[in-house]
């Protein structure tokens, strides 16, 4: 029955095929003359066959004048192998080639925007690249991306599978109800006035298939957010979504990794358990001043010196530290040769662009300690510092003195920074980190309330728990308890992959009582989480089962596996950073007929 | 590093594990007393297993009194096996019980708005079952038809990759272009007065992958129609959306089905190739009257006998062939005794529900023929009639006479019908046909103009393509071959599945010229083919490889395979008939801000 009208791809055939008679199809990648002889690069998904047009062989040899590049060729030929010296050891198909005895065009090509190489790709306006998606996609680098990202989300769910996950779909048209981020909005047709909205996640109505006992749920699932552009972000992206119940941390965990070591072999990553540390919130914070550290990096680690600065006589630490803010430092192995005052006053600009006002330094010499503030240091406090940093000659301690925020953020900026420059890093290997308790709330200085660190329905930790159905019954109670509310930590975790957040979880609250506690807490009032919720938190009343679960950003993910430069590298067809479809033109005008059918005007107003 | 909190789920205890410790959760399904014993059937996603409460065992047994339908327990307990005459064959858990030595309520239950049984359910208004999903997804029969959804696709996801083809993701955030149904459309935040669509299919971005070189490309793909509501559509859908270069019908088709084959096992459904009919749409008409036939129907094949009557007496017959009607039959067997004229008269009701004015019929009697028709006829008239339907004793023929859509419509209608009553389907069985040779144009009478049948991508087949080549070159031209273009036939195919159209696809116009002239018939603009579609024509300037695909329109298939009653009993969470979402309440009203955000306002006048 089957009629194939290719006998091969062009990445297969091998020494083994010679003087076979073969059909292949492909595009014209290039091309060269070789005396009468044409020779022909003859490109495919699956890889490049040399092809070979002579003219005392090929049928209509004539014709090949008319050839150029991104033709489409149809080729009927004989294998043979390539004379000694030939040989292409880069390419599969490098042992041979197609002496083509007929051919036809099978679809010219216009002269391309843009060269396919790597070199003019450099050189391409994006947004060129992007209204010719359909030649961009033609790079073989482009054409393995997707062919892996492919391969890569089938063998995580492959795993999901055998492990009686269930994936369901949950709609793409769903309930308008804002928070954090915006909602991209659907006039409805048939209910002048009303929308529908895209999901910014399954977030509900997997918590919902959770009360229906459906037990161990995934999907691969596209999201929505109309944020405003912040780097690699798009307004439609994918995730990994997965919610269990009757499970336990470490439960969910074990099955994720097992998906995720499976699904790296695609790319050849050998990685274990062993690959996924743990660490708590405020741990993390305090080595590494980041609540995504990177461990391919070692050593570095933050030292906080808060105390034993408090009362030295440089008026910078001791005045921060009385003003409740922090000093903290880290000391960088055998570079002080390298840092010259310009090199830390480059480093310095870096802490500035997080909020630092300065860098304070002490550089260990030969001869001793090296720093414009060592004068304001006793010996023994210089002492005392050299051996917490655990500093040798030839290492230079940074510092920074600041509040909390300001201190670990530019901190772990520097760290990063550092790693790259002194080549501390290697980039072939994959470091995972679980990052776990974190704070419940924060407080928004701004609006002056609090707000939930993770997501609203993120389980309280048993002592967090406790703690709030014991004295929490009113907004008014959590202004009281202010200081005691921000110590709490929720049952919350992400997952960091070489210092970039990929996925976050939590166990979920499916108890009525607390879950209104916790929107009390962060200022809601009842009518709008009836509006907003109460159709969600009607269902807990019915025996709702204890489950947690997590979502992985698989763009990202994808991005960082392929070493690619941006998330528009791994999705087919993108927006532009200004999200705008350089392809299709899109957003674009639509009928006035399409808007009076959904009740809706365009506002002249502006 | 495993944590698990349940030893085993509710489906899986047996015989085999008497005597061991096991901890469950599960919901409560039901309970009895008996004696002073209280029993549960306690369910899961998996199963269910009768547990035993005794108060000489049960720690806490007093607490059992607060128990109710649908309260989540989790229970510690000894597996025994059940005394003889007590086992439950109907059930694979049915030979143990599970003696409670100890239990918690783990979350306690309201009353449910209504029963989950079957009996229930029936009673239970579909808008009520919605609002209260989470309920209605906890009954085994919608847990069943989800986890059976899931495998299904699974299934046929994984033939696929096995056989080289990429899933890729296409947007969901489109261009807007609607053709044939609505777009749905989400207003641009950042390009006031401009909108994106949801797609109403990956259509015009799975050609441009195989312009990419992707060759093979597919994905379950959710789809957007804003179409009036039909019976069992919904807003949005899934499909199994396909796409191949460098192929040939045969291969496609017989790829596919091997992937059906593979994945109706998951129903332990044993379908083979031979289960695949082929038939062209013209021979599809005139045998079934339908483009999408039953073939677990045999027999009752219609036969046109409009040249037989052509010239006879009857004139209702005579006058509506020489009025370019036809004149149709079939001949239902051995049901003489059934068909009274009362029967008849509810027959002729169906026919006219598509539009047919009357139902003739003739019963061959033991004593020769008996119609109030006979009269018209000579006797060398009805020996033929008898012998073109191959009619014997004891069976009725019926004859609709009427415009050719009307004729094939009612007979196609009536031959369902009396399948149903005749009893001659056997429902376990799923038969297959493939319907060729589609009609490239149909005439719109109402705007007096060419549409295509199909899509106005679908190539010609090698005769049609010819002949618009030739000879088209303007709308006009189209006009004056009305004829001629009427009778091209385009290379589509449909798949039916028992009578349902399951599939539809197409070769691929990959020719700009020739998409052109199609674009010319059907009397679309320059102008408005540049702004809907200039951006995908430019692809094909670039080598653009023949192909075609098809989609699956998986909801429908699944809802068959289920035995289900409507699409929405296998959509997690539909909207319900009139695209309202009783569950959450959407689409509804939303904040002004967000719409002056977006630029919109709602319109005033109505």
């Amino acid at each position: 029955m089957t009629n194939n009208i290719r006998t091969h791809n062009c990445g297969e055939l091998r020494i083994e095929n010679v003087e076979e008679t073969v059909t292949l199809y492909g595009w014209v990648n290039s091309f060269k003359n070789f005396g009468q002889k044409k020779f022909v690069d003859l490109r495919d998904r699956y890889g490049i066959t040399q092809i070979v047009f002579a003219p005392e062989v090929t049928e209509g040899f004539d014709n090949i004048q008319n050839i150029g590049r991104e033709f489409l060729l149809s080729v009927k030929g004989i294998v043979k192998s390539r004379i000694e010296g030939q040989t292409n050891k880069n390419r599969e198909t490098g042992e041979i080639e197609v002496i083509v005895k007929s051919f036809k065009i099978e679809n010219k090509s216009e002269v391309l925007p843009f060269g396919l190489d790597k070199k003019s790709i450099e050189n391409t306006n994006e947004d060129l690249r992007l209204e010719y998606r359909y030649l961009d996609l033609r790079r073989p680098e482009m054409q393995k991306a997707f062919i892996n990202r492919s391969k890569f989300i089938k063998a995580l769910s492959r795993d999901l599978d055998d492990n009686n996950f269930v994936e369901i779909e949950t709609p793409m048209i769903a309930k308008s109800t804002p928070e954090g981020a915006r909602d991209m909005l659907i006039p409805s047709r048939k209910y002048h006035g009303s929308f529908y909205a895209l999901p910014q996640s399954p977030q509900l109505y997997k918590q919902l298939l959770m009360v229906s006992g459906f037990d161990r749920y995934y999907q691969i699932a596209r999201c929505f957010r109309d944020e405003d552009s912040r780097k690699d972000r798009q307004l439609e992206f994918t995730q990994l979504d997965l919610e269990m119940s009757f499970t336990s941390y470490d439960e969910l965990r074990n099955l994720v990794e097992n998906s995720f070591i499976e699904a790296f072999k695609v790319y050849n990553s050998e990685i274990s358990h062993e690959d996924f540390e743990t660490i708590s919130y405020d741990e993390a914070i305090e080595r590494f001043g980041s609540d995504k550290p990177d461990y391919r990096i070692n050593g570095m680690e933050l030292k906080n010196i808060s105390n034993l600065v408090e009362n030295c006589d440089f008026g910078v630490f001791s005045g921060c530290v009385k003003n409740g803010g922090e000093v903290k430092g880290m000391c960088i192995k055998g570079v002080i040769d390298k840092y010259s005052r310009k090199k830390i006053e480059s480093l310095q600009e870096t802490a500035k662009i997080y909020g630092a006002k300065g860098l304070a330094f002490l550089k260990i010499t030969e001869n001793g300690i090296d720093s414009p503030i060592i004068k304001f240091f006793t010996e023994d406090e210089l002492n005392k510092i050299v051996e917490i940093f655990d500093a040798k000659i030839g290492d230079v301690i940074l510092f920074v003195a600041d509040k909390k925020s300001i201190v670990n953020d530019s901190l772990d900026a520097l760290r990063r920074q550092i790693a790259v420059e002194e080549n501390l890093i290697d980039e072939s290997k994959f470091k995972f980190v679980w990052i776990n308790d974190f704070p419940l709330f924060q407080w928004d200085e701004e609006n002056n309330r609090f707000e939930c660190e993770h997501s609203p329905f993120s389980m309280p930790n048993e002592e967090a728990r406790k703690f709030i159905e014991e004295n929490i019954n009113s907004t008014e109670d959590a202004i009281k308890y202010k200081d005691e509310l921000l110590n709490l930590k929720a049952d919350c975790y992400d997952l960091a992959m070489n210092g970039v957040e990929i996925c976050s979880g939590a166990l979920r609250i499916h108890v009525p009582e607390l879950q209104k506690k916790i929107f009390q807490i962060i200022n809601m009032s009842q009518e709008k989480i009836d509006y907003m919720f109460g159709w969600f938190l009607k269902a807990y009343n019915y025996g709702a089962p204890s489950h947690r679960g997590l979502a992985f950003g698989l763009d990202r993910i994808v991005m960082m596996l392929e070493g690619a430069g941006s998330i528009r590298d791994v999705i087919a067809f993108p927006k532009n950073k200004n999200w705008f479809c350089p392809l299709t033109q899109s957003p674009s005008k639509v009928d006035d007929l399409q808007l009076i059918e959904l009740g809706i005007e365009i506002s002249k107003k502006e």
